[in-house]
């Protein structure tokens, strides 16, 4: 894995002081700059090529009715992601930045543009079975990595995100695991499921704890017995893209609970991803929490698709351009600080 | 003054409820965007023509040597503006808004590309004298009243920002007078000035308001007493724009001083305004609490320029984008929300 190099920081950093402001007064754009320089390794790194990949899967777990909407939506909203009608569309192309849509296990036939890498149509219920096996959980991760890979060619940074009736359930029992927590602290309503779901989706994280009780030690095993097939590419696409040095910036619930999965095989990896926002589903928290991580937005958003990253993006992109392009005081024959 | 229009907020609030996402997922951007319609008083407003108004003036206070910086640095700062190197210029650029430069009473001998809206060359030492006439005071509030009113046949939504070195001195002072609370409460170190500075800037609001013992209840007297011409510009500016129908989006500390003196003219003038960004300058929390404003953004910045505003217009446009180009569930075939 490519370390993180102090002598870029160095640089960036100098440069980022020589520019006409008050030192350190961009704030949290001067670390962003920082970190996307020292990730990429190049001192004057572009952020111009962007991306946002949205992974989609189907879960089983829809079966005990933990939803809001019907599993259909799932391919439902994939066919609106392909016609551009989709919320991830619109901020996309409102940024200049692609929307990639990746099947990694929908039910969905084969669609016109998406990427087909489906591993099966949807994942077991795992109240009653595991989710996956474990070879589709290291297929789901393997997907990942290869596509991060191939992302690094292609763009400076990328957006994750997802689609997946029922990804909220399996995200919370991920988080369970990991915190050690029951449902009850780390399962919201997802999109916005009622009273009786609610309770439905609580006691179905609860039954499958109890019945696979996952090792947080082995996060392939946790990943297969309450995970998605979305949340491992996810996965896979953080362990993947660290190693090859392209940032991306991480959405929210389902999206983090792909980081646990990431942290867990390689901690170093999540350290290079930026957390673009703090969800409204409020186990988000507990997750940013165990993951040393502080998002840059907090807008109470809770749609997926990778929205939360795509306006995160965008600050990113800024901080990167005002660090190359703003004047310094000597081109620009500024004053610097006065002695007192 | 035109009302806020709640037929346009029913239609509006009913529009974002029938896109392709759970009701209210898009959290604070849904929020803006029937604001935002609210004020123009259109169903489907754009947001598309964008500008940020640099408000620019110097401070007789600096004689006080309060301010980090010299206090060439204003004017050679409008310099930096005109040539594109500065902060403003960059985030401009990155998001297709036109930077607008205005002298608002600077020592600077006039430049091609600066608006000259001159009231006079800087202010007078507020310690000792007024910092400006009663006329000049109306005279600044006048001229950004004036210029709301161009912008309105411009501009869909306008971000304000400032120059000035020693602004934030007259901003804390304006921030005292208003919250009845002693300069060690309200002021920070602006640009980073250090400890002795800091002690003489303390000392210099403190005699100020001693000396002039200004009158909250009269906004036009505190704005003559320890204002500056770009802040009273700024405060006519936001008083024009809710006349007009303009949404302005505000900057930091000494941008929302100008809100604080519109706010205590008109206080319907800055509920049509948009906050965009919580300053590290420690004083901002207090006015934002004053004038019961919730920012967008909390990036640590405290550069002024309007490069939070920048920043925040952009999140703003992105909202109105989602609002206007998402497709509805009948649109894109999807389902709604299952029963449970």
């Amino acid at each position: 894995m490519q370390s993180i190099s102090e002598d870029v920081e160095t640089r960036v950093r100098a440069r980022l002081n020589s520019l006409t402001k008050p030192p350190g007064s961009l704030g949290r754009l001067e670390e962003i700059a920082i970190r996307f320089a020292s990730i990429r390794g190049e001192e004057m790194p572009s952020a111009a090529r962007k991306a946002v990949y949205v992974f989609c899967g189907d879960h089983g777990v829809t079966a005990e009715g933990v939803s809001a909407y019907p599993s259909e939506v799932t391919q439902q909203m994939m066919r609106n992601f392909v016609e551009g009608g989709a919320a991830i569309n619109v901020l996309c192309r409102s940024f200049g930045a692609e929307a990639v849509i990746v099947d990694a296990g929908s039910k969905a036939a084969p669609l016109e543009g998406v990427l087909n890498r489906k591993i099966a149509a949807g994942t077991r219920n795992f109240v009653v079975e595991p989710a996956m096996t474990r070879e589709q959980a290291e297929q789901s991760l393997a997907i990942g990595r290869e596509m991060a890979e191939e992302a690094a060619d292609r763009y400076d940074i990328v957006g994750l995100g997802e689609m997946g009736i029922g990804n909220t359930t399996s995200a919370a029992a991920i988080l369970s695991v990991f915190a050690r927590r029951p449902a009850r602290e780390t399962a919201g309503r997802g999109a916005g499921v009622d009273d009786r779901g609610f309770a439905r989706k609580l006691a179905a994280i609860e039954r499958a704890l109890e019945f696979h009780n996952p090792d947080p030690a082995d996060p392939v095993g946790v990943l297969a017995a309450v995970g998605g097939f979305e949340i491992g590419a996810i996965a896979g696409f953080i362990l993947g893209a660290a190693e090859s040095g392209l940032p991306v910036v991480l959405d929210g619930f389902p999206c983090c609970a792909g980081a646990l999965i990431a942290c867990g095989l390689k901690a170093v990896s999540v350290e290079k991803a930026f957390f673009s926002h703090e969800s409204a589903e409020p186990g988000h928290r507990m997750m940013l929490d165990l993951l040393h991580a502080t998002p840059l937005l907090n807008l109470g958003m809770r749609l997926g698709e990778g929205t939360g990253a795509a306006l995160a993006m965008n600050l990113i992109g800024a901080s990167v351009a005002l660090y190359r392009e703003m004047a310094t005081f000597s081109e620009a024959s500024v004053s610097t600080k006065s002695a007192s």
